[in-house]
């Protein structure tokens, strides 16, 4: 039975998990150690409960969410698998995170190690503020427990016993949406460059209307989010060379939003809406940054 | 005054604007010195008229169009040149090549040493079969011929004086169409070998509909177009890297073409549409094909 969840780390999408999760009835706690002040505040403003202690947090928790950038998800793993051995309690731990398959395994195998229950499990949509947005996808022997949180707001759809199923799914949407909208940052700001946006607007406008209209509406919300999409790009790299196809196009991915987060525009928090340029003004500064280098 | 175009080479694209161009009242005429059957065909079909050597072809011609796969552009123009100084003549040499616009300013340095006239052009749609479909774009300091092709069933626009331009905006054109196709077989092809390609259809359906119909009408008669994007693809990555981009988007949609040129659905010709498979058997195809590598 589910009373307690906890969530590692409450950041812009796990807090908002929090939140739906203790809306719905459910008491959510995580443990902030070592956490930014904005993780703070998101935490106090979702009724998150902080522990003090990894140990304290594996014993009250029943579930606990690893949501966070792929490059942590490896050591806060370690960390549960290491407080799991301290304590005699019952955990299953869903690493929630956008990390290829062949990593997600030796997760759930470090956690396995240590007496807790793995569940593999991915997100695709916006944090799940909107009824009806976002699906948790979720694989493995043990999916009992994770699949209760359909009783409490999420929208949770298992894909099957195996582990690596849930961020394999993950991996190949992202590439999609991520891929293209670094496509997209990558011709518009060339052809800033090379002096011909205005004609190019103009024939996307003519033969290409959806794919401009997604620029205009995705790209100028993207910079506050460039940096943690880096990792992210990287992990779906690794997932393709995996099954021996080119690591390239995602590794490119990878270099565009490296090059977008040396920007000021990634300083931005991803609520900050009203301060972010519109398509051409992005523009303008990504190929002003870019001349300058 | 336009009389005669000569076109090199009338392949897909270059025998169906000879055509359009006949059948507007022009003389068209190529020089098939070397060709395959298949242009051979192709030629006579559009009523294209081939005279015997190149000196007599730049003779003949008042403007004449490169229309081939981005690795033979340059030996065409470099013949054309040699051509152009054994003999006492006015032509003017449209590159209409999907090539880099640094490439681009290196024939048409050729040209003007020879004494020719040199445009930069480029195409965007296909071939020019529907009457609206199909942009010709073009920059250079003497575009008064090639803007006639206006007169004459094409959709001439000139983008101005600057050699390098109408290349520009085909690059960053081609990138999205052909850079998100490869992008989409990858992942697809990832999907079925990964083992999800059933949840992620049905999660684009839900959530991604319009790219996934773009999919499923785009992608099945993309492979006998695959080896001569790989080309191209290398092209629009040097233009990027150029003006200081990544080019690994685009060197990866390389890969991703030579991949899909190396199965036998690469030996189709473009106009066998009866025998492409449907979305799911061309990424079936393609994931066995990655299997046995």
């Amino acid at each position: 039975m589910l009373n307690t969840i906890g969530i590692l780390s409450p950041g812009d999408m796990g807090h908002t998990v929090g939140d739906v999760l203790r809306q719905n009835g459910l008491r959510v706690i995580t443990c902030l150690d070592g956490r930014s002040q904005r993780t703070r505040q998101l935490t106090e403003k979702a009724g998150i409960v902080d522990v003090p202690t990894y140990p304290q947090f594996v014993t009250e928790a029943d579930l606990i969410l690893s949501i966070m950038v792929p490059a942590q998800a490896m050591s806060a793993t370690s960390a549960i698998a290491e407080a799991l051995q301290q304590v005699d309690t019952t955990l299953t731990y869903a690493d929630c995170n956008a990390i290829a398959p062949q990593t997600v395994r030796q997760l759930g195998d470090i956690i396995t190690a240590a007496g807790g229950m793995f569940v593999d499990a991915s997100i695709i949509g916006p944090p799940p503020r909107t009824p009806g947005a976002t699906r948790f996808y979720a694989s493995g022997p043990q999916l009992d427990l994770f699949s209760e949180l359909n009783n409490y707001g999420l929208d949770v759809r298992a894909l099957g016993a195996e582990i690596g199923l849930a961020s394999a799914i993950k991996m190949c949407y992202a590439s999609l949406t991520k891929g293209l909208t670094a496509l997209c940052t990558e011709l518009l700001t060339a052809a800033s460059v090379l002096g011909i946006s205005e004609a190019l607007t103009a024939e996307f406008q003519l033969s290409q209307s959806a794919l401009f209209e997604r620029m205009e509406k995705g790209l100028p919300s993207m910079p506050p989010k460039a940096r943690r999409w880096i990792g992210e790009m990287e992990e779906i790299s690794a997932t393709f060379a995996h099954v021996g196809l080119t690591p390239n196009i995602l590794t490119g991915a990878a270099d565009m939003y490296r090059f977008v987060g040396e920007t000021h525009l990634a300083d931005l928090p991803p609520e900050a809406h009203d301060e972010f340029p519109n398509l051409a003004g992005l523009i303008e500064i990504l190929a002003k940054n870019l001349k300058s280098a």
